[in-house]
């Protein structure tokens, strides 16, 4: 059983429960977030059932476990959530009104290509900046990032573009570093399973962008969405990316249908990477129409000012034309699945 | 190395080529087809390249084998090609200007269902109807479709709605048979390496439906394609419906990307199959959306006027409000990805 | 519902079922067998209950079906099954007393590999030979088989050696001549669920060596042995073969548990075929040993001449040293898991 | 291009490699592990021959960085390795000449259960104890383990039964703690590309059992290995637990071929864990011949005292009749794939 407490519970509030439960000869998991505190029962269910916690001040909400997973599901919270990223006049909605382009290099390499790379997106209608600054590589001798100084160009380049950024962080220990530069944190999807990095990206407050597993059922990639929510911070973005299948002529198989089955079992936003999901530009466009089109919040791409020599994945950032192109998908088709359309660009690249 | 002859070739052209390829020390394979004639030829190839073939009377085109595919690859033919279904007037395109909506009942239970559910797909802009009367099923114990019976049935109906046919051929020895009813063959799923009907269905000289193999990859697929163009049949349409891979929340996951690469790598039309990929009615419109902003040049789709008791897969029937949603998706996506709307029709279901 | 009929019963027998099935307002399909008939009944099964048809002369068996497959399953029939491959005294049994070694060349080409080939699977302990003479092939340009000639040649070699063989058939209409000239007939990962082939050869009356489908499920694979059990032929012998994941350094993963599943599931015997799992010579005596290891009722090898010349997977043929470890591997582990071990060959390649 | 120190390389010997290496114009970073130092050079390989780095005092060897893995490679240390583990005489080991069993619960729950679990496996031949501590579970609101406590237990116990133990480590920041209590540390299947867990873990240099990431391919795998190596510690052993595919009769397939493909790739030992491969107690033994058969260095398995009532996997937990059969088998094949049979143990559960 789970008790969810209001966002402006107060201590005593949560004192009280706790103090109930503990009455009823139950245990009471605190987990305190930034935004609201979450309490895990843990013992006679049915004598937790006479404790009528739900009056109690404070709480907000009391879940049975039957489902596998409960804050995030639509069971209980049927309207479709929306998560704002950024802060204040800068505030970009992901959700079910609107259609949101994130877009970015796939890795921060310089000032300048960062620059270069966020002014093209921006163009193409992007109002929310993604690059990494971590990397994890499948090998130890690639590339794996910048680090700290790539949050720093990151953080630089949004502010002066006026837009919010997400990053990936990839170790728990970063998560706090991560937070300070970054509006929304990116869980990518080898990470998929490792709870203790998912809880300390909980434990930031900042909203999460949690990529699926490549290998993950959506059960399990709700589930990990769960284990951040579990934490008091229910501002989570699903990214549907791509999953191992037998197929080589695509790096994944994009799972287009994830994206309904998601937002029938789940009130979270999720987006669709086309780029990471076919790891081939030709594909990225026709993928984004094809997400814009299934009902997707969102899409995210990379760019690269000149994806020859980029450090990670370069043969799947757009250029040009297919950014044009996908500029104008962005435009026309969202309207007719309804909703508002991206931000108007103007793409000169 | 293969021979490809004109549609206009004659028997003395052919026999031309094979003497000369035989005076060369080689072997000439003839797979005579019904519009055309594809010659194999075995041997020294550096010998054939001598002997000058593509000059001979009747000779459209020579290719070498060095691709896995070649009769269906893009390589040698740029364009992509447009299928046509039916007779005359009634006749229908598949190709890359239009977007053709296939819908009908998965079987062919009665004449008044097959009549109810043509009636249906008719108003809901589709102009070629589909229908199974042959059902390969997993079980032997499960319904295998009505058989010649349902042919007949079939072919009534279209001929009363004006609407083409295409229905699956199961059994190379029931090749002939369908084809005397249908304007169109489909192969399933399950026969995707079925070789000898892939063969057979070419013979027959109608159009071939060829679904993918739930676990093919799509060079496999295209080299089953090339089995049937080897007999000189090029009427070939792709239909992609799903793989086979670990999420269990769709019966299998739809490859949306299937559609680009496919129509990089061959002049084949393709189409997309949300019914089966999906195996639940709720994703079928958004799926069936998000194919058509891929580009596919057409989509398939199960409809049955009483799902509930569908003899074959109702679950994914659409009836009432899916159809109409399906029918709008179906006129207003089309022309913003370059292509003719589909048939309007009128949905009163 | 399903009747088996004892392999003795008579014609009338069968009608006097038949007649009282249709006197209870039901259907009856019957399947006439080689060695015994099956009668499936459609209608109300509470209807059948009443007419105690298990009493009639000539009824050996009544089933419901509410396993998904019942004639293959262990559930009715709990004592595991022995299956006798060929004629008088050279008849060799397949089951869970002794240890079968098939071996041969994956292709049949000429007579002289074909006996070289036959004599090193003989030295080596083999007791049953296969050979190809009709290859089912990805692509319509690669070497397809001998056909009816490589039957010629495979019986003859068979019939010199005193060793049994077995073959694959592709096409339903080749049924009858395969079984003509072979002692088991193979059905190949392709036609998995080519559901007409299927029941051609439960048609001939001859054992049938059944793969796996590459991406069937070990339900789906025990309903195709239903297939052809359904046409009254209980000697079916499957063959786990390796199924399709994302794994490449293998060409299918050999998926061992499915040894014991399929004998805790069904009566049938299972052999392992390593050769084509692997797709590496140097992994055919490794996974040879885990396969009797495991449990199983045989293994089948590829072996040949000159695998550097073969026409069809020589990458997977054995030879010399690896001949004289499968060998001796198969003398020594089966006693090791209760069982006779394969013959004592006398490895002299 | 990697230098690996040698064992007793002093800090003098690793900043002479440094300095001649930026002498040249090239970067090292330096990896200090517990037992060598890994020196990686960044900036132009063909100045870095020039340098005759494998001359200098303390260096061990000097790879390229041509194939994905270097240092877990086979190519460039012929020889299989030997990992031992625990301390004096109580050391254990896992590699080419034995055969070594790990058992024991798969979750430590108390200090009784672990105690009457590790008597169990003691008896039925295991050298190393495993139980876990810290438990990745999908849903946050499954059982976690005891952690710190359960660490506690496990070492006690070990102790006492003069057994080395093996336990998982989810998170880098309890990797330190872990390893005091522990003589080996496991990396488990959702962490499989944490590579900030894996270099933790290599960091203790404490041996480290490294399970496949259920998607993982062979090659991933030895990378994330890679990871662990390039932290000067190349005490890992890798462990072959079941792969994520289609098949749902078993919760994962066994890929048994992996064991001779990674061992002719790698020179690390490796173990295979049919209990978690399968999922299904009545499959372990047949699996564990099958692992011993093929040639696993060793197997890890679940006991469990009282399998009804385990918090974690019960369903797969050996016990009696299965204990006594696994003991069997231990004793007797291993001799007959070269090894030393497994500890002779004395089952009386």
């Amino acid at each position: 059983m789970v008790v969810v407490m209001a966002p402006n519970a107060t201590a005593e509030d949560v004192a009280r429960v706790v103090e109930r439960v503990e009455s009823a000869g139950g245990k009471a998991n605190v987990s305190q977030g930034v935004s609201r505190t979450i309490i895990g029962l843990v013992g006679d269910i049915d004598a937790f059932h006479g404790l009528n916690l739900r009056a109690l001040a404070g709480v907000a909400d009391v879940h049975r476990i039957s489902d596998p997973y409960k804050l995030v599901s639509r069971q209980h919270h049927p309207d479709r959530s929306t998560v704002w990223v950024g802060q204040g006049a800068a505030r970009v909605p992901i959700g079910p009104a609107t259609f949101t382009l994130l877009a970015g290099p796939c890795a921060v390499e310089t000032p300048e290509q960062t620059l270069e790379a966020a002014t093209m997106a921006k163009a193409a209608g992007a109002t929310i900046l993604r690059g990494g600054a971590f990397k994890p590589r499948t090998s130890p001798y690639a590339f794996q990032g910048l680090g700290a100084d790539g949050l720093e160009i990151l953080a630089t380049v949004g502010a002066e573009l006026g837009l919010p950024v997400v990053t990936e962080v990839v170790d728990a220990r970063d998560a706090d570093l991560v937070a300070e530069h970054a509006d929304m944190l990116q869980i990518g999807t080898r990470n998929a399973q490792n709870f203790g990095l998912l809880q300390a990206a909980g434990d930031t407050g900042k909203p999460v962008l949690l990529k699926r597993g490549f290998s993950s059922t959506i059960e399990e990639w709700l589930l990990a969405a769960e284990y951040i929510a579990q934490r008091g911070n229910l501002d989570v973005v699903l990214c549907e990316r791509g999953i191992r299948t037998f197929e080589p002529a695509t790096r994944n198989t994009l799972d287009i249908a994830a994206v309904p089955v998601v937002q029938a079992a789940s009130h979270l936003p999720i987006i669709v990477d086309p780029s990471h999901a076919a790891g081939r530009k030709d594909l990225v466009v026709p993928l984004s129409r094809a997400a814009i089109a299934v009902g997707a919040d969102g899409v995210i791409v990379d760019v690269h000012p000149h994806p020859e020599t980029a450090l990670c994945d370069g043969p799947q950032a757009l250029l040009g034309t297919e950014l044009r192109a996908l500029a104008q998908a962005a435009r026309q088709l969202p309207p007719l699945v309804g909703r508002m359309p991206a931000a108007a660009g103007n793409v000169t690249n």
